[in-house]
């Protein structure tokens, strides 16, 4: 039985979803907005890193073309501002990897044509959608958080927000040394926002990634709404004069201002903000053929727990594993990748919005379990290995009785096990 | 952490969830309403086949006390009836084994009183449960099809009828010579009926149980409306007649017809009709105590594929494992119980529900598969060797084209290739 697999949008999703397949023969064509000689001078589209389950992904993908021993970084560095900043420091079990995706993208496309997938340059409007059906027996839509993907109705039930949840600033920065173990500086200024600076690798080498998750309202916002176009050297200033108020432990490492700048130029940075929505996996279009959603079409989250690019790798090899072993791609098979990925899925959306609220509202019972990750090491390490699996985290955080209890038995393995009452 | 566990109910499930948890040492309290020794003077509640999953769990619990050397059976003879009826056998890969529930009951409370279980008796009517769910940290339901479980609401999705699909007669007979190698036979008269007929271990040794599933409205129902208390030798000579009408495959080993009668007297025999059922998952009581559903109280299906029972030893043994895995027993412990038995209690449903309507309309596709299976010993094999695996089967009847796609691929292995096409 031969299958014809067609791909909506060239992301993370689709690359490696058409990888997979490629290595198992299947036909599969990609239908994208983007060559690959436009992504050089695009904009930045966001600053993804890839945890170690994704890295593992690549090399089973055969694409893991920027080694973490040159690229990678190692763990999260915590820093959480108020009257007594607290400081701690938590491992990865094996390194994350972030590379600029319009590195990436066209890398992973040009692969794919080696490998003989087939890509089709052009933007799919919605009447599109029906021939481009009745050429395939299966159409993967991936197309991101765009509009197109709203296709897929919202579920109501885990899409708590009908806004963002934070104003963001995104922007790829030199000027910023690096940490002598490289590693993300993961910082919360209680009241105005969360930051996190990540080892970047983009077209001059290594750089840094800075996304500024600014609150609505808070003294951080201005930073999503003053145009670096409009006056860099102004934007510049602003930009310090909030790093060093807000973020010590990254302003800290900015020897010289002069130096402190976009690293590629103006396209080197992103506004706007991310509304969380989970949206319906599949529908079934007129033709009968279904149509799936993937990655970011399937559930968007805010990045400021870096989980949507992961997710999207994750539930793409799930639905290439599906593809390759089910005869009829029919709902039948749609339960099954469901199945496999939801709580992945599901957990890292639940967890992502769980934090947007908690970090903004900081609950005593949450600075207690961030106080008791500063004193418990192996607490922090754990923490910071989660971010591989969400469906973990979720474990630790769905209700205040199991942060109390994984606390309880993960603290009380280290020497300094003097940890405060989590829950009263 | 310890952990106390609440269970009303001691049959299958809750006795196999019992015997679990006190493997693992966790602290369990078994509320019912019969004591061991009300079993044998009760009317027959059943005729449960557990096949080899469920013997391997018995197994794996210490409580396999009839094994299948001696009590088993080990494939299933078809019959389809009509004007050129059918006969063909599948083999298990295990044997399946049949125990009256009035011995298997009893000895399982025996054993786990044995092992530091407890068990109290009463019947539980609802303004118990909050006195009781205050004792524990959890409630488990598991008290049949019976009205205490619909505190756990239908599911309408997945209950798509609201009334019995058959009228039962239920009866353990002697009479009827034991088949060279034990197996049930499954017989189907087009427009009346099924029959299921299983090696069956009751009081005086080996017997056969009958399960005839009669069609409303048709031939065989009468069977269902008949008391055999009023005129016993009536009742046989009814029962005589149908089956040699309508089931020659068991008829035709009946030597001596006054043999032919329920084996240990009138309890023997049970009549009246299922309605299948599917029932959330769990409820929060005021307390906050959750109380979760478990075997027939959360799916309810009819006899006619054997899977109620296995069902509820399967989800039964999930919920034994979380429970001693999680520490905390919220609404995710749940989730993680439902995304672990969700597929194979659903897909029993649902292929049991499909059945009953397929084998009732006899559409021309499922004929031909029924024809496909009679020329391919493979295929019956599968199918056979599929009631151990629901989850299996749904994936080969999920569709026509799921069906005619697992013909083709299993029959094909065959010297026999003859097979009919299956969908037009
Ligand atoms: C600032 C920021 C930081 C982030 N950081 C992280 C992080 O650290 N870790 C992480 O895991 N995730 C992160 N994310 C999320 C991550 O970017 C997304 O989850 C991921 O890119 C989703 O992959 P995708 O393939 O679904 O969509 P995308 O990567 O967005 O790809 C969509 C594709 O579809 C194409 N396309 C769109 N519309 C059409 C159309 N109509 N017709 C044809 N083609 C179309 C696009 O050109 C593109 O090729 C971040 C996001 C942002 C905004
Ligand atoms: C005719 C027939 C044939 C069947 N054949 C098969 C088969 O071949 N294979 C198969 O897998 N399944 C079969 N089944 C289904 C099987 O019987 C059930 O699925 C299985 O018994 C369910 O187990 P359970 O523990 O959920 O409930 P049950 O076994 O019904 O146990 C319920 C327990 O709760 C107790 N109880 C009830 N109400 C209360 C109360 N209010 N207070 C206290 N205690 C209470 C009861 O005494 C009992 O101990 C058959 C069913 C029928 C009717």
């Amino acid at each position: 039985m031969t299958k014809r697999i067609g791909i909506i949008g060239a992301g993370t999703a689709g690359l490696q979803l058409g990888l997979h397949l490629r290595r198992h023969g299947v036909d599969v064509t990609i239908v994208t907005d983007l060559a690959p000689d436009d992504y050089a001078g695009s904009r930045l589209p966001n600053t993804v890193a890839h945890h170690a389950v994704t890295v593992e992904r690549e090399r089973a993908l055969g694409v893991d073309f920027w080694p973490t021993e040159d690229h990678g970084y190692f763990g999260h560095h915590y820093y959480v501002g108020g009257p007594e900043p607290l400081r701690f420091y938590g491992d990865y079990k094996s390194p994350s990897r972030a590379v600029d995706y319009r590195i990436y993208h066209p890398r992973l496309m040009e692969e794919f044509l080696d490998r003989g997938g087939k890509i089709e340059i052009r933007q799919i409007v919605h009447d599109d959608v029906a021939p481009l059906a009745a050429r395939f027996d299966l159409l993967v839509v991936c197309t991101g958080k765009g509009p197109f993907g709203q296709m897929f109705g919202r579920v109501p039930e885990h899409s708590p927000f009908d806004r963002p949840q934070r104003q963001l600033c995104v922007g790829v920065f030199r000027g910023i040394s690096q940490l002598p173990t490289r590693a993300v500086v993961w910082s919360a200024s209680p009241g105005a926002g969360e930051m996190i600076e990540i080892p970047f690798l983009t077209f001059g080498g290594m750089a840094s990634a800075l996304v500024f998750e600014n609150h609505p309202g808070g003294d951080l916002e201005v930073l999503a709404q003053t145009r670096y176009d409009d006056d860099p050297k102004a934007f510049r200033a602003l930009a310090l004069g909030k790093l060093r108020a807000h973020y010590p432990m990254t302003a800290e490492r900015i020897e010289d201002e002069r130096d402190f700048d976009l690293a590629n130029g103006p396209l080197d940075i992103l506004q706007g903000g991310v509304t969380p929505a989970v949206r319906r996996s599949h529908i079934v279009l007129d033709n009968g053929v279904l149509a799936v959603a993937l990655g970011d079409v399937q559930a968007t989250v805010d990045p400021v727990l870096g989980q949507g690019g992961n997710m999207a790798s994750y539930a793409a090899w799930i639905l290439g594993e599906e593809i390759v072993a089910q005869d009829v791609l029919d709902h039948r098979f749609v339960e099954h990748v469901e199945h496999r990925r939801g709580d992945r899925v599901l957990s890292a959306t639940r967890w992502t919005n769980f934090m947007l609220d908690t970090l903004r509202t900081l609950p005593p019972e949450f600075l207690g379990f961030v106080q008791a990750m500063s004193r418990s090491r192996p607490l922090a390490d754990e923490f910071t290995d989660g971010f591989n699996y969400p469906e973990r985290q979720w474990d630790r955080f769905a209700s205040p009785g199991r942060t109390a209890a994984w606390v309880a038995e993960t603290a009380s393995a280290t020497d300094d096990a003097a940890v405060p009452a989590l829950v009263g």
